[in-house]
């Protein structure tokens, strides 16, 4: 035995991220970890015998037997025999074949080529990691979003392109963005999982092998499919077509951009000369080994970092697209690391949900911050009224208004006021567009509508996947 | 000026594959070129001046004005405008504004942000490129290959795995799984570039100007965006969400893809010991400066070529995902590199089509070759038999025939009916199946029906996108 | 002819990046246009010839007028041939030859393959752009950087970890990583350019034709490039080893890494709440089509943009190193595109020393903004401090500290001097260390020093590459 | 605990290839496992301890006693204290601490921060790896390769370019390609992790702390780094310099393409029209679960899928350049990936060596296939020569001549002999060049000599690292 903790790992994921949080190992273990991954293996046997039966092929008793002893199979005990033979699937059949009785013996597997089962597994194993966990744990993360963006659906802040405040909007706007972004990749996570094909078209994928047993070779793949909630692509050769799992890999390397996307803004909003909200931070927690006062926005950092990690692979699922004639090999220990991808999207979501859980949001932080701009922000206010209102150049006009603002120290407005040419402009403007003037920080447009409008759609629109 | 002639680029797109197929160039020209970016924006802008004429807040005349001040704008003069002002979007409406009356000039751009223009005139121009260029190019590409899988639907040849023979198939079963594969990306692009967003809510997404404008905003952003045939997203900031470029991006990417896969088998098909299909080849063509004889699969090779090329830039989009606040610029240069994209699967496309459009299949040749294996197919078929027929370790039986048949040169047929333990089960095969042992070489499954069914389907789904 | 003018591109390198900078593209077009790669290739032709009457195997006066007549070919009269014959090489060799007397012709391309001369132009004029253009570029970013450095040795700012106030340091010490950063990968790029082999090895690597021609086909191989600056590899193919490019793409791309890093954090610095730099604007420069008081951090963005479009592309490179036997063609096209990214460095260093040569350092800002932190500061340095006069436990102490300072206000140092376990040891600090605590804005360890000393250090590498 | 066994893991390094391999976990275990990792911090601290002490700033028997204390430091108790402060490397001082007497207690970790234990530790444990475990293993790798160049060296193969036979090598000239760029790759993956920088230069790299207790700080921090066999850099923020570990993820990346074409090119040399080799194949070992005949080239399959999962990472490590300011933390997870790349790597040279130990060469085979292909072979040398003894356009000549030798089924040789206008020519060859035309087989230049200097060059420049 090569392990006997997971301190014994080299992957970060197993040693500490998967392997160090309980909950999320108890989850993930049964769908992504090596056991899962033979174990459902055996269980696309299991649902294969039982086809073979309901076609009549294969006695009901057999295919019973098999699938009992199916549920018996170990990892250990595969990879046992794989040390034999040389051959991981065979290994699998042979150990099945064993524990059944010897009538049964010749119906384990019978017709199927190694990646009927392998292929098939993957997609039941992965489709029920993402309905199971990937999703639920993306749907708690978007609740929390969706909370927040109601909190603060009127808490103003400064808009900000470019690092520079722009014009202002409410945090609970600035979150919303976020709730749209999420909920759509959510749609997408579980549709993608859900369109996974499997197979039962044999070695070269034209069926030759199932087309000796069976008169009607597609109804037994339907139906073996069927069994384990899926079905075949238009068209197989040794492997389902590469474009399933590229979809399903594209949806959550996205996701990840959406949630690292957040986290950098979270981790930004929390530098010392902003500081508009904190991480959580507990009272033992220490923030740096040397500079004891340090409260530093790890988890936010952590996000962006599983990101950097995972999103270059998807280039390895892209080249996995090719496979000479049939299928080649070259894929084969490639895509075994599928599995990462769906453990970083579940991590990621459920570090970034517990950090946004315990995070402050500093409003008064958010409104002095906003104060430092009432010029700039003004001056956008400004031009947009001063043309509505006839003026012919207003975004020069008030682009020089700036300039004399920089170089004097004086409020845009007020330069304006006292313009010769804008002065009468200036004075056509209603009670309502001159107060955005004189409290620019009011000018925050429709944040408050969208934030709460985005919040409503996606309550609804994930209702089946949001906790209740 | 800078550029004379294509030669004068740096981009072997712009100068050799683009710049080198007229055809292509007058095709793509006008949505992919920086003059063809420009013109979308001023397509844009006035789209804006109706919308807003329609909305009541601009004189209609003022907003005809501009439309057709829009008209004549250049990129030649934006960027000369850009050159003094050091801002790409406000040259344009600078200009504009310089073409209109007077009085139209404050209505130029009123209300919108940069971006407001940029993203709803890229999303413009990339699903108008999709739909009239790369859509009906790859549409021609799927036409070639279902005509090709209806025509070798018969054709028996190796099928392979692992680069050895595995068991039979027809040449238009292998060329059906491409059908198959394009034809589901080609829906995918087509569909993800339709569902690119515009936008029309200012510099942070907040509606903060428009709103000082519009009583309903958002009604004023749906009016501008179905002037171009668009909708916006459920949230933007100064930008649209990156999601929707970025399924594009996957769309395409994953087609190049499925090309690649083609193309790569096309070319291993064309090895010296293979010799299956052979390449057109003109006859002034040169194959190699040296070496005379040669003909080469060159167009083959380079559509795997263009694919290592732009594969790993979708790791730039996925990077652009992540803006800070309400958008940073840092994706600005970057995403203007996204029509190489759209022009590269177009120029595949274009080129995979031309190959297979003069390439010859050599039937009497993947008969011979399928000859060399008689022996192996029949191995798998007799597995499969002898398990059907009742003996309990098949595969095992088999797998020491051959061991034999390899050290005696003998056919492992001829060795298992004179195998004691073996004679009694194949004894009881049926005609047919004693035929598939005989003939093995006639082992090949649903081949032929597979390779029709999957192109009648394809040809059915894809009605609106296949040439007449 | 498709291409009137730069905006008839697609790729906004040509278009805009290197099209639209009239010196930049005066500096790299002979070396990386379609141009400049059609001549290296007829000034390989023309170096074969000399090589080849140098070994006495070509007429001294043959070589000469094919020397003279590769002076005359032209990109678009190779292209022209090209399409003739459908191969580019030989339509090279084709035009030489119709340009020589007819008893030269024959000389022309002898005894070589394509590759012999495409693969050596491409070392050549890779060669010569990296040490003419890009390295000198470099070497003005570098100079920009050092200057700053010295300047700001002295200028106290905020050290920041996390986003987060840390200890001080002073600007020069946080330029200086960068001047240190650069400077390697200077002389990385220029080493590797230099290493760049060539290859007179014919169409197999074997030197089949060549053997046929000369005695010692390898003295001939080391006679033609050397007459180009260029050595052979310990062993080509048809192509040279792609590990050379590899190691040259490696080392252009971590340096756009290091100039995106240094990106980065001058534009994080001009964000409205830190504003401790600004960029040079110019007077009649627009930041915004909307908020006419934005002054963006655009070339600090423009050149972290730029990093993200290019740094994926380095997995074609890798792609390219898989050639199969000697040599298959699914490299050519992916090829090609290596000179963008030469230009690419090139265009980032220009733009950001442009960027540093008008940034204005706003001092004052920098001292006021570290004052922020003064408790936070003195943290760390209380704890060594404490921990050196002999506490056994000073990190948790002063972690506890902060903890109250955070509750109450009060500067840690105040509580630690009335804390009943703390002050005795306080009691024990020399004068000097009693003024770091009470300065903690003067804690800046060896922040000056360093400065310089990196300062220096590449002022004395560089020499050679430094401009005057 | 949450891991039982190695089939807990989900990633497949952990799993199967490193877990798998008995030999190769206990080589990598010290260096790459979670485990290692953490011990080498420990043995920092211990270094750290010592060199305050050589200092004079520390008691020697403190000294001693943390250094002591380090020795027993277990990643478990290392996570535990983790889970209750939240701060990976405080767990670890406070482990030691309380591992130690009372007044040693306070030098633990003195003056350092986190990162001055965790880059210096990385950099010991990548360089100990790669000195004791990777290069060894790569060392192995090319070992073998000479030995197969030198035996082969003689043994004629088929040139082959674009899949097409070009003209003749020897099989060792094939394999002394990859002995040549293999050992380059050996060199700089040394060089590489010999340069990996440590550091002792504070929070920020300004020796902020150091230079509290120490009058040289960086004598300190020379003395630390030079008891674990390393050196600082020129400046180091929080962090090192990211360009160390760059350059040696990018050696190693290099390495693995060396490899994976290799693997690429034996795999297509056992396709069943070729099969001029064959990959070792165990008495019980398996092919295929359903095809009992199948031998596939599973080994070299499975170096290039490795290839596949890995090169697309080092992206990630680009990603990594950029660190804001001093440094923030998203590049703590990401880099922790980084010693996966380590162990790929001597997976797949490990994997490759003993795939290459068991392949059999099949020269009569490749005689076979060469002879295929004679008309072809002579066509170059025919060319050669013409132009070498006088014709003036012998490439089209030889040309025109295949296109008819295709037509007519004749050798070009003899259509040549009876060409009136290439009769005069031919008849001026020598006995030697015209032996070449007529066993065109023999046309096989320098491939022998090239392939036994390759050999003896790189037996003598890797001389350290070759086994004995």
């Amino acid at each position: 035995m090569t392990f006997g903790s997971r301190f014994d790992a080299i992957s970060p994921l197993d040693a500490r991220f998967y392997g160090g949080d309980p909950a999320l190992y108890n989850a993930l273990h049964p769908y992504l970890s090596e056991e899962g991954r033979v174990r459902a293996q055996a269980k696309a046997e299991a649902a294969l015998a039982r086809a073979l039966a309901e076609e009549g092929l294969v006695p009901h008793a057999a295919a019973e037997a098999i699938a009992a002893a199916a549920e018996t199979i170990t990892a250990a005990a595969v990879y046992a025999e794989e040390a034999r033979i040389g051959h991981d699937v065979r290994a699998l059949v042979n150990l099945i074949r064993a524990a059944v009785p010897e009538d049964a013996r010749r119906f384990v597997h019978l017709g199927a080529t190694s990646m009927d089962i392998v292929d098939t597994a993957n997609a039941w194993r992965y489709r029920e990691c993402v309905d199971r966990v990937v999703v639920p744990r993306l749907g708690r993360l978007a609740a929390r979003l969706i909370a927040i963006a109601e909190e603060e659906a009127d808490s103003p802040q400064a808009g900000r392109t470019h690092g520079q405040h722009a014009v202002p909007i409410t945090f609970g706007f600035a979150i919303a963005e976020y709730v749209d972004r999420l909920g759509g990749r959510i749609l997408l996570v579980r549709d993608a999982a859900r369109a996974l094909p499997g197979k039962l078209a044999g070695a070269v994928g034209a069926y030759n092998a199932p087309a000796l047993l069976s008169p009607d070779a597609r109804a037994l793949e339907r139906r073996y499919l069927a069994l384990l909630g899926l079905r075949p692509a238009g068209h197989s050769t040794q492997i389902v077509e590469p474009e399933g799992w590229a979809d399903l890999a594209h949806a959550l390397t996205t996701t990840l951009g959406v949630m690292a996307n957040l986290a950098d803004d979270m981790r930004q909003l929390q530098r010392t000369e902003i500081a508009e909200i904190a991480e959580s931070f507990g009272a033992q927690q220490v923030g740096s080994s040397t500079m004891p006062q340090k409260r530093n926005p790890v988890s936010f950092e952590n996000v962006k970092s599983i990101w950097k990690a995972y999103v270059p692979r998807i280039v390895t699922t892209y080249m996995d697209q090719i496979s000479e004639h049939q299928r080649d090999l070259t894929n084969s220990a490639s895509q075994r690391f599928g599995g990462e991808l769906l453990a970083a999207t579940a991590y990621a979501a459920t570090r970034l949900e517990a950090s946004l859980d315990g995070m402050r949001v500093d409003r008064e932080r958010m409104r002095a911050n906003l104060a430092l701009s009432r010029g700039g922000i003004a001056a956008e206010a400004l031009y947009v009224l001063l043309a509505k209102h006839g003026h012919g150049d207003a975004h020069e006009a008030v682009r020089r208004l700036t300039l004399d603002a920089d170089r004097t120290g004086r409020p845009v407005v007020e330069i304006a006021s006292h313009d010769l040419e804008l002065r009468a402009v200036v004075g056509e403007l209603t009670p309502q567009e001159r107060r955005v003037i004189e409290r620019p920080e009011e000018y925050r447009g429709l944040s408050a509508e969208v934030a709460r409008e985005v919040a409503a759609t996606w309550r609804r629109t994930l209702q089946e996947v949001l906790p209740v």
